[in-house]
């Protein structure tokens, strides 16, 4: 796999180009597209700051910004390194959603200078895609964008996965006949799992252990306000273990943070194509395997268990089958129901685009979160079938239109 | 031309496009592409920062950047409307030289906040051609972003204008049978008319009068810093209007500043193509026609006129004929001698970007100005016959070959 990426990548020189959308082999094509005949549609946006939607690229195109401060699991490898996989997204965007992104990279991992800069140049773009900025800086630098941004700003790790994990629990849960007042147990407390317990939350599932690597978090172990904040809503007299949080649970959902998976590691890694998509990506093998049998055995009958961590999940499928887990589902393209964020941010930030809405709300996210699920028909639901596949063509409409239903 | 170039960047909805350079059709192509592949190119540039040109587009990546200040002649519109032309010159980058370009506005007119937002972007590109920043400010910026930053910054006004006037005088010379002691006046005292005095001052033209529209510049009516260098290093122990400057001057060179044409005049233009990047563009009806046959009569023998203003010259081509003008060259298209700066600037950046040249010398200036003039052969040469057409499809592989030769 190394090699073939690394050949790859150097053959593409780039995995997104900047093209031209009109030729230019005249002066008389020159006097419309350049001068003099470009001042018009400047002198329009001038007057009214709208039409930059209608006389520029603004209206189809997604800055995807990062810090390059938690880049997949390699953690802080600084904005550079970063610029492969923020040009994978914007790949994705294009090929998913057919909607323009260009990648961006900044070179300074404070909050108020990246929200600073990110205002600065918002005018260039009609969305902005946060990726791989680490806890818990992201939480703020989002929601202080969105406050001051007239364009959506929306960080994919955080949402992106809340709203494909929250899919997948709502079909998890019929397969299982379950109810909203199933125990659930988030390990992880980075961007994804809190972002997750906030949106299943939301969407009714209110009986909520939100843990860390040293077990469930409490107002006095909290890392960050944000964490403190998850202790309180969702924690309330809870402490202990993972262990302790996992006793009498339905519902398993693991996104570990990641940033402790060595190169070396990476390196050892087989040439099974894996999306990561689903986790913080990349937790390592030290985190990886992490639920045991027996742990998954003190859970409630049935149980639903969404191991995220990638490329090791927190429990194997095999070894979850054998704890009698009813659902099980990954991040991983080699099992069954693989938990990825592809298929969230193409459709969102598509219609967000089309509909110009500015702000994605829990509300959007919610209705999205529903509109995927339901897209796995009620006769084709089964254990190993409750989300659909990242390649099934009609999501991305789907999603965007949704999206373009919340249109004021 | 209004309703042309409306009803044109309507239909093109941006004229540029990012799109994918691979495909992504199924999960091998993915993991390739995006996770977990992509974490090795991440890897490499982590370890040797220079691997970011092998493994990304930055190797062939301008990021055009304005504050929407002095946007063609119609002054400080802003970021949002300043943004049809930055697309213009992301097309013409990608159309001349097959250089992606992508375009970016900073909503601050602070020249400190401009250049560290710059730089603190900088690893996303290859080059950073500053675009329609008014000057002063323009000056100082380019300046600290050189010293800065490990890539090329180009303002374009300045020094794409400064070598084309140079290319085209170089020749006039030869054809009015001239030399360098000739004097020479130069009109505005902005980006263009100040990297103008100062690079055909490098090449050897030492007898230079700077004027702006109160006349000749001294040290006590300078605007700004910048002017009054100019005072001391060109004007020293000279004052008086433009027609003092102009008496016994062998050339003209008519870069006004702009910012002075109102709307209504934009919209009174006729259909006429016209290309408007030799000056600081769109002089507008006053400041057009400032050079009258009577000031032109008082010049030397066989007078050299380059009047760049746009789409009004200082003095038409017709006026220039009845008064003895040898040499006259205009930014317009639609008259011989069109100098214009779209002979410079995609070939400098393609050079740069393939010899990953950081710092456009006055040297490389000098060489690609001397570049440029001698691809109008000797026996082509005439007083209709300066300086080769845009459309002449060597220059950019010449240009770039010449930036290229600095490569140490």
């Amino acid at each position: 796999m190394k090699e073939k990426s690394l050949r790859s990548h150097e053959q593409w020189q780039g995995k997104i180009e900047v093209i031209s959308r009109c030729a230019v082999n005249n002066n008389e094509d020159l006097a419309v597209a350049y001068t003099p005949g470009v001042a018009f549609p400047c002198l329009e946006i001038e007057k009214n700051k709208e039409d930059s939607y209608k006389y520029t690229r603004r209206g189809n195109l997604v800055g995807v910004i990062t810090d390059g401060s938690a880049v997949l699991g390699l953690g802080n490898i600084g904005p550079l390194a970063a610029m492969p996989v923020m040009e994978g997204k914007c790949l994705l965007f294009k090929e998913f959603a057919g909607v323009d992104a260009f990648p961006l990279c900044i070179g300074d991992n404070d909050a108020e200078t990246i929200v600073k800069t990110i205002k600065l140049i918002e005018g260039s773009f009609g969305a902005i895609n946060l990726e791989d900025i680490s806890a818990p800086r992201c939480f703020e630098i989002e929601e202080r964008l969105n406050e001051i941004c007239d364009i959506p700003v929306f960080h994919d790790d955080q949402h992106g996965t809340a709203i494909a994990v929250l899919a997948a629990l709502l079909n998890a849960v019929k397969v299982a006949k379950k109810d909203s007042s199933i125990k659930i147990v988030v390990n992880g407390a980075g961007a994804a799992g809190i972002a997750i317990s906030n949106l299943i939350y939301e969407a009714g599932f209110q009986n909520i252990v939100i843990c860390d690597r040293y077990g469930i978090i409490t107002v006095d172990n909290a890392a960050n306000k944000y964490q403190k904040d998850c202790a309180l809503k969702f924690n309330k007299d809870k402490k202990g273990d993972l262990n302790d949080a996992l006793f009498g649970a339905d519902v398993f959902i693991g996104v570990s943070v990641g940033n402790i998976l060595t190169e070396d590691m990476v390196y050892s890694m087989n040439q099974n194509p894996i999306a990561l998509f689903g986790a913080d990506v990349f937790i390592g093998v030290s985190a990886g395997n992490i639920l045991t049998e027996d742990m998954v055995s003190s859970m409630n009958q049935n149980p639903i268990v969404f191991a995220l961590a990638n490329p090791v999940p927190e429990i194997m499928p095999e070894a979850a089958k054998k704890a009698n887990v009813k659902v099980m589902a990954t991040g991983r393209s080699d099992y069954p129901n693989q938990i990825n964020n592809l298929l969230v941010f193409p459709g969102i930030l598509k219609g967000a685009l089309k509909a110009r809405i500015n702000k994605i709300t829990s509300e959007i996210q919610l209705a999205v979160a529903r509109g995927i699920s339901s897209c796995i028909d009620e006769k084709e639901l089964s254990c190993e079938n409750i989300i659909p596949s990242v390649f099934d063509k009609k999501i991305v409409e789907l999603v965007s239109d949704i999206v373009c239903s919340f249109k004021k």
